[in-house]
């Protein structure tokens, strides 16, 4: 049977070992193929591929409900619900999307690109169903990373509570996040992987009771509740820390032995209550190159598939402002044992790796756990110590109340540094970044502010650590710098709450926030070339914002216009609207940014023309709002 | 020894037990007479006096640090250093605040008004510690209701994995939050609590042995391992769970027998690495009433010390914003099996207990863990459930990326309802209710409203249940309604996104959002006797934003007031402007609402006064901005 014949997952249902071994393959192939030529997830996806198989051969997925978490392992469950032929536009604009997305197909039960939420998701799930009176299957797949996230033992901590309400987890162990883990769970279901020879101890423990002189075959109470004693005491080594929390635990299973798996969660259906399944993958599995480098591959931009190597792009482009950020923050580091880089299970995508592997004891990894990282942050910070924290920042939406009760009521310097803010391309709308200026501008004692390119992002990693009056933090975007040329040390702090001037002009008034501030100036370019002179600021801080610099220009020139890479709701432009109403200065303020959508995969440069955020786009939409006779001769 | 002498934790160290009793009693009195004078919280101090006094007896708190979990069980703590005299000013305006502060009290070594943080807070001061190469304790105390908050989990995941990061936790375990524990991990620490036979069985095992005929006293190894096993078997079912997370664990000991409290404590510090306390105290202790009223006695409002009953106030008042909401909630759901109302362990303070108590089904605690509690509701809501969230404003902060990567991408219908929005008094800056309007409104999909006065919020909840198109959220505060009449039944839901004028006048448009719609009134009324006329219109919806009434309005009168109880930053005022702006309507904006500042504790009105937020304030500073020929003569 090929794979593209399989429409509705239930088409599993009656095939044999072999064949469901064949669609296996058949999976693995499409996926490393995909990967490799469009870039994507690699690791998870392989990991998980007899997993999927079998879980879809024991369900009904008509009535029973499946929720992923994070959705980047879901690529098998993607080309098994009718996705294998669309499978080539993964994470493409208007293809199939990274993550998981209700909207995208039926079988997407819950949507997922953070990590964490599984096991809630399908409780409420089989609440419902509980309430309704009906009688389907509630399945929660979530990985040994994504069972360090609070909110999971929260709802384990629920779930378990309650023994009449039935709900499958099954635990994806491949001892990784996209890191190796950290923790004392991870550490205790490493334990448990490695636990065979007491498994053994157990399953034969009957057995070997009969040889012992001591237990004959009629024993006193006493000696029975002593034997049923020993007993336990092998049995639950396995899962007893589950067990303990109400679940019944079922495990560890072989996850790439079809048959084993098939059987176990037959098996683990009919049990009443919450059931845990704890299946042993291997990450990358099938692809040798990738199981040997797990972190290295868990996403890839397009590689070789013989060699593993990436497909070098045709061009160089200058570094990109994570490297530049972890470069910066090492060496500076060097100088200052106080400084102390927090990431939450991102070391590699933060950079933070870089440092760890230079100044190990300046690098604290708490797994996926930001609530955590922000808290020890407050804490270090109380104790002298210069905390970074390296959350994305949509990531850091999950540190929300910490940031506030924790960080900014104490006013403690704690200094944020969000990458990945903005517009984040293939990853779609769990990751944009582009709410942290709206929810973090609303707090007092916070600092806000973003440099305009790789430079000045040094100067800012400067300021941030010179700054000890109060949180502070430093939004930037994914990939490359704008190209300009880098300091190898020696940079300046930057005064808080003070933009630039970048050019001069009278007619209008353009502020720029972030990455923003280079394209105002191509922008100042095309209006230049119909007549129009621009002044252009550099903000460079939301919050405190420069009035002093602001006000006055606005006064003068009469016409402002704002360009950040966030949603418009809240965020720059509306800072710099709220000052000019409060200090009485009455004039146009125009505003370009992310309107109240959500912005979907696709390429950056693709996403910020469908929002009208291109320079020529921008350009021409000024012209219309402020110099309408101008405007008849632009083309974009 | 009188209490009033003790000005620094230290002067305990040299004391008796029978003197250190003597000082647990007049904790107690202290404590009772202030509470039952002022309010506050009752119970959860009495439950650690004995803990606070043995932990300061063990302790330097010259270096050592102790990190109090919530904050509102450290009024023990809070007389021993040095505040006794001043403990009646308790919650009061420029007194004592109810939770701890960094900036009250250098004993205060780490501020928390929210729960499960501790750990993560003392974890970061030890790594600190370590860092810098010094050597003080760092303990956290925590309650078991907090210990449901996944971030607690958190933090223990990752202190459990650092065996040689010298971290006390103190567990104090009373069986409770607010309301009685709910959760797995809850009943895991009963069956703790309970397993005295269990111990006891331990500590004879060896004894036993000898008089077993198969343990002789030369074993082989195999014979040895087995018996190892056997004791393996009882020992670790007290805290098997927490050794297997990485924690030596002590206990459960009793948490109101100084002596015991003190020896377990010295044997806990000498411990390397992780360890945790397990103290089984009663909530309330020492006063009989509280004791066997454990929710009822949590916190309290002044009350007779005799009887316990609380001191009528003078006048009647309306009913709570709370008590009309549950009330005409469970009318609604007698009638719509389909709601499920959702509490994160305040069920009480959200009066959803009144829910439970009429329709136990529709009624679901998740103990303190807000993230599970919004996830497991976009669960409820995928599968057809009505699911209403009540959860404060401030704690609403802890679900952040739950609303957004779960409920509003996926734009799932969960209503959310937002009690103790706006100034919320004592409790002071962890928990006012500033930040909502600003945080949901850059989110994609959630409609935003706020009723004027209790008998819109009961059309408000028909309005939220009604609207299955997209998210929903509505903020209401602390307090008693305003008077207004209620409906006993037949509210008619509010069209979305439509407000409405409540007065009109030609000079002035006040824009009322929430509770500030009747002071705008009053504003119109004062502003009226100045011979001013103003238009007044109840906004309902920050988003969407009723633009079609607002802006013809705006650009008609030219002069636009808004008042909200919320921050300044990114709020309704912030809405209006943006508005105003996009649609070219070039008008001043007054914009009333708090400011960038944290708000202390006081009585709800001295704190508006003092924000400048008083209808004769108000009107007043409308005068000066915008009419100054008639302000000469305005009085507040």
């Amino acid at each position: 049977m090929h794979l593209s014949e399989i429409t509705h997952p239930n088409q599993l249902h009656g095939l044999s070992i072999r064949q469901l071994e064949d669609i296996a393959r058949q999976i693995r192939e499409k996926h490393l193929q995909t990967i490799a030529t469009s870039g994507g997830h690699l690791g998870p996806g392989l990991g998980v591929v007899e997993l999927t198989i079998a879980l879809y051969q024991t369900l009904d997925l008509d009535r029973d409900k499946v929720v992923w978490d994070v959705g980047h392992q879901a690529y098998p469950h993607k080309m098994l619900t009718g996705r294998y032929n669309r499978f080539h536009t993964l994470r493409q604009k208007d293809g199939i999307a990274g993550y998981l997305k209700r909207c995208e197909n039926k079988f997407d039960h819950f949507g997922a690109g953070h990590a964490s939420t599984s096991i809630s998701a399908a409780l409420g799930m089989a609440l419902a169903r509980d309430a309704k009176g009906e009688d389907y299957k509630c399945v929660a797949v979530i990985g040994d990373g994504a069972l360090t996230g609070g909110m999971a033992l929260e709802a384990i901590n629920h779930a378990g509570h309650l023994p009449n309400t039935n709900l499958m987890v099954i635990l994806n162990d491949n001892e990784m996040s996209i890191s190796p883990n950290v923790g004392a769970i991870s550490r205790y279901l490493n334990k448990v992987r490695l636990s065979d020879p007491i498994q053994f101890l157990s399953d034969n423990l009957e057995e070997q009771f009969k040889h012992l002189p001591f237990f004959g075959d009629s024993l006193t109470p006493e000696m029975e509740r002593v034997k049923e004693g020993m007993k336990r005491l092998a049995v639950p080594k396995v899962g007893a820390v589950i067990e303990e929390l109400g679940f019944k635990y079922f495990g560890p299973i072989d996850g790439h032995n079809l048959q084993e798996l098939i059987s176990t969660f037959k098996q683990a259906h009919k049990v009443t209550g919450p059931v845990l399944v704890h299946v042993a993958t291997v990450k990358g599995k099938g692809y040798a190159i990738a199981e040997k480098d797990q972190v290295g591959y868990h996403a890839q931009s397009p590689f070789n598939l013989a060699t593993g190597k990436a497909i070098p792009s045709n061009k160089p482009k200058p570094p990109s402002y994570a490297k530049v950020f972890t470069h910066t923050l090492t060496k500076l580091a060097e100088n200052n044992p106080k400084i102390i880089g927090i990431t939450a299970a991102m070391a590699t995508g933060t950079g933070l790796d870089k440092l760890q592997q230079k100044l190990p004891k300046q690098y604290i990894d708490v797994g996926i756990a930001e609530q955590h990282a922000v808290t020890l942050s407050a804490g270090l910070a109380c104790e002298g110590m210069r905390p970074l924290v390296a959350i994305y920042s949509t990531f850091l939406q999950r540190a929300y109340d910490q940031i506030i009760h924790d960080i900014c009521i104490q006013n403690l310097p704690v200094f944020f540094c969000m990458d990945r803010a903005g517009i984040v391309g293939a990853d779609g709308p769990t990751h944009q970044g582009m709410y942290d200026i709206a929810y973090l501008r609303c707090i007092p004692n916070m600092v806000i502010m973003a440099p305009k390119d790789e430079a000045e992002l040094q100067r800012m990693i400067v300021t941030g650590i010179d700054h000890t009056d109060s949180p502070i933090a430093m939004r930037y975007p994914r990939g490359n710098g704008v190209g300009v040329p880098l300091m190898e040390e020696g940079w300046e702090a930057i005064e808080i709450g003070k933009g630039e001037i970048l050019r001069n002009g009278d007619d209008v008034l353009l502020l720029g926030y972030g990455t923003m501030v280079h394209p105002a100036l191509q922008v100042a370019e095309i209006l230049s070339e119909h007549g129009i002179e621009a002044t252009v600021v550099n903000a460079r801080f939301v919050k405190p914002l420069d009035t002093e610099l602001i006000l006055p220009l606005a006064q003068r020139i009469g016409k402002v216009v704002t360009m950040e890479e966030g949603c418009l709701m809240g965020g720059f432009g509306s800072a710099v609207t709220e000052a000019l109403q409060d200090n009485n200065v009455l004039v146009p303020v125009k505003r370009f940014g992310i309107p109240d959508i959500l912005v979907d995969h696709a390429e950056p440069n693709q996403s910020k023309a469908d929002l009208g955020l291109t320079s020529s786009q921008m350009a021409e939409n000024i012209l219309k709002a402020y110099f309408p006779t101008k405007q008849a001769s632009v083309v974009s």
